[in-house]
C-alpha cells in the first residue's frame, strides 16, 4: 500500500534530524504556517530555487547527493548576502512513492541541514514530475547584507574557490567532450561528483565580508554572466532602471590568466576549452565579490584565516562591458555568456 | 527568439503591479535574497504550496484564474494563522515560453497580490513540467497566532463560508457526476469556476479570531480530514507524539444537518452526494476553528460584522473520533476522509 502524504512527511521529513530546534524558529512543521522570530536589528534573508529532473539533474541522480545539492545551492544565496542560515522549506513533487529514494533524499537533506544549522520549517509534498523547490531563510544584521549593487570603479573583483569544476563535472556526467568515453579514476570521479553535487558553500565567508565587500553574489550561471549582474545591479527591481543607469554603465576587466582553476580541471580540460568552462560554465557556487582597494588586504586576510581560496581576477572599470586581459596585458571583449534556461542572450 | 529567464522576470514579474513597495520589505526581487524586516513583537508566518499540472489543475486551465488560485490557497494559510500578508515568492516551472500564458498568469497574480497587499519578493523561473510553488510570508503579533493545537472538550466547531462548492466545481470541470453531460447556465458556471479558482480567503476573519479561537486551520483537504488535524494537532512536529497524546484522544461530533451549503450546491448536487462532497471534498479554503463557549458570542458577532458566513457545525467531545449527528440526534461514525495525494488512508 502506498504511503499517504502525511505518512511520508511524518517518517521522512518531520524528524528530529531535519526539523530540529533552532534559535528563531517559534513553530516548525505541522501547522498551517511555520513561525519565525527575528532578533531586534536583524533582517530576514530569503531565497527560493527549483531543481527539475531532466533540466537541472538526471533522472537517475543519487538522491542522497541530489538533496545536498538542492539545499547547498540555496544556502549559497544566503552566503552571498552575508546571512546566517535559520531554516528552510521544501516543496517536493514526486511521480511515485519510492520509499528508498525518499529516505536517501531525506538523509542528504539532514546531512547539510545539520552541518549548516538550517532546520526544516515546513513544506509540501505533492504528486508530479520530480521537482525540488527549496526556500532558505537566514538572518543578517540590518544594513550589513551584501548586495549585488554597490561596485565602484577601481574595486577589485574576487572569487572564492575554483571556477569551472562543476561545468566540467556536468560534461563528465553527460559523457560529453572533453570526457567522452573516458573512464575516470576513483579520486577524479569523486572530485567531479562533489564539484557538482556538493558545492563548497561558506557561510563564514559571507559573514566575514560584511562591511568589506562593495557588492557580492554567488556564481550560479558562470562568472561572466554573474559579474554582468553586478555591473547592472538592481536592474530587476521595479523602478530601478533609471536609478541604476549609472552602475549599469560601469564595466570590468578580467585577468583570464589569474582565474583559479583546480588541478583536476587542468588535468582533464584541454587549454582551448578552459576559458569557456571557467567563465561561462555555471553551478560553481563560489562567491564573486568586489572590494575597494583600501579594504582589500583586510578581506584577503579574513578569507585566508578561514582557509578559503580567494583570488583577485580583475577590476571594475569605467568603460561598460566585460573585457578579458591576458598575462601580456592584451585585452579582448568577452564573447560568451553564462547558462540561460530559455533561449540564448546576446553578449 | 525565445525570451531568456531574465527577460521573463523583467517583463512579467519584476513589475510594479506585482513587486510593489510594502512595509516590512527591505529588498525585493533582483538580488541573491530578498530581505524582510519585522516590527518588534511580531513573528513571521510562512507557508509553501505547490500546484502541479494534471494533479491540481488541468493543462488547459485559464492562467489568469490559475494564478489567482495559486496565491489564494497560500494566503488561506496565513488567514488560518491569524497573520497579515506581507509578500510571496514564486517558483515557476514552465515547459515552454508562451508569452501570452505568462502575461495572463502575471496579471492574475497581480490582481490577488494587490487586493491582499502581498508583494512579490523574489522567485525562480525554470524549465520543467508546469508547476507553481508559492511561499507566502505574513506577520502576526507574538503569541497571538492561531494554531491547530488548542481545541478543548466542549469547544464549538465553526466553519466560514460554505462547504463542498469547490469539490462540486471539480466534478463539473472534469465532467463527472453529478454534472456529467450537463450544460450550466452562465451564472452557475461562474459560481463554480470561482469556487475552485478564487476561494474567498478572508485575512480579516483570521485577524478577528486572534485570542478567540482555541484552534484553527483552513479547509484544504475537506472538513472531515482537516478537523482530524485539529484533533491530532501537533502530531507532525518532532517529539510531539507523546506531548500531544492528550489532544490526540479528543473527538468531535458534527451536526450534518447544519453544514453550510450554497444554493448552487443544493441545486446541482443530489441529496445522496451532498454529505460526501461537503465533508470529504477539499479545496474550499474556508476556516475551521474551535471556540470556547464563553467566547462564542464575541466570535460570531465579529464574523457577522465582517459579513462572513460563520456556522457552528459541531462540538469537541471527549470520545475520540468524529461522529455525525443528524437533526434527530442520531449519531454514526464518520466513514470518509479527505483527499490524499498518495494512496488512501483508512478512516
Amino acid at each position: 500500500v502506498a504511503l499517504t502524504e502525511f505518512e511520508i512527511i511524518r517518517r521522512y521529513f518531520a524528524r528530529a534530524q531535519l526539523a530540529f530546534a533552532r534559535d528563531g524558529v517559534v513553530l516548525g512543521p505541522g501547522d498551517d504556517c511555520a513561525l519565525l522570530a527575528l532578533p531586534p536589528g536583524e533582517e530576514l534573508a530569503i531565497s527560493i530555487d527549483t531543481l527539475n529532473v531532466g533540466v537541472h539533474f538526471p533522472k537517475d541522480a543519487d538522491p542522497f547527493l541530489l538533496a545536498q545539492r538542492c539545499l547547498l545551492v540555496n544556502l549559497s544565496d544566503l552566503a552571498a548576502m552575508g546571512a546566517e542560515p535559520v531554516g528552510f522549506t521544501l516543496a517536493l513533487s514526486l511521480p511515485t512513492v519510492d520509499e528508498n529514494w525518499i529516505s536517501q533524499f531525506s538523509n542528504g537533506l539532514a546531512k547539510v541541514a545539520q552541518s549548516y544549522q538550517c532546520s526544516l520549517l515546513g513544506g509540501d509534498t505533492t504528486k508530479g514530475a520530480l521537482s525540488i523547490t527549496i526556500q532558505v531563510h537566514g538572518r543578517v544584521p540590518a544594513r550589513q547584507s551584501l548586495r549585488r549593487k554597490g561596485a565602484r570603479v577601481g574595486d577589485r573583483i574576487y572569487v572564492s574557490g575554483t571556477l569551472g569544476d562543476a561545468a566540467a563535472a556536468l560534461c563528465w556526467m553527460q559523457n560529453r567532450s572533453p570526457f567522452r568515453g573516458k573512464a575516470l579514476d576513483d579520486d577524479s570521479a569523486e572530485f567531479f561528483r562533489n564539484a557538482f553535487y556538493r558545492p563548497q558553500v561558506s557561510i563564514e565567508a559571507g559573514i566575514s565580508l560584511r562591511r568589506l565587500a562593495s557588492a557580492a553574489l554567488d556564481i550560479s550561471d558562470g562568472l561572466a554572466s554573474d559579474l554582468g549582474h553586478i555591473l547592472e545591479a538592481g536592474d530587476l527591481s521595479p523602478g530601478s532602471q533609471t536609478q541604476n543607469k549609472a552602475s549599469g554603465r560601469i564595466g570590468a576587466v578580467l585577468d583570464v590568466h589569474k582565474l583559479p582553476l583546480s588541478v583536476m580541471f587542468l588535468r582533464y580540460v584541454p587549454p582551448a576549452r578552459q576559458l569557456a568552462l571557467a567563465l561561462a560554465g555555471g553551478d560553481d557556487y563560489g562567491l564573486c565579490v568586489t572590494v575597494a582597494p583600501a579594504l582589500e588586504a583586510q578581506a584577503v586576510s579574513r578569507m585566508q584565516a578561514l582557509g578559503i581560496e580567494f583570488t583577485c581576477v580583475g577590476q571594475i572599470e569605467k568603460a561598460p562591458g566585460i573585457r578579458m586581459r591576458d598575462a601580456q596585458g592584451v585585452t579582448a571583449p568577452l564573447t560568451f555568456r553564462g547558462y540561460q534556461h530559455f533561449g540564448v542572450k546576446d553578449g
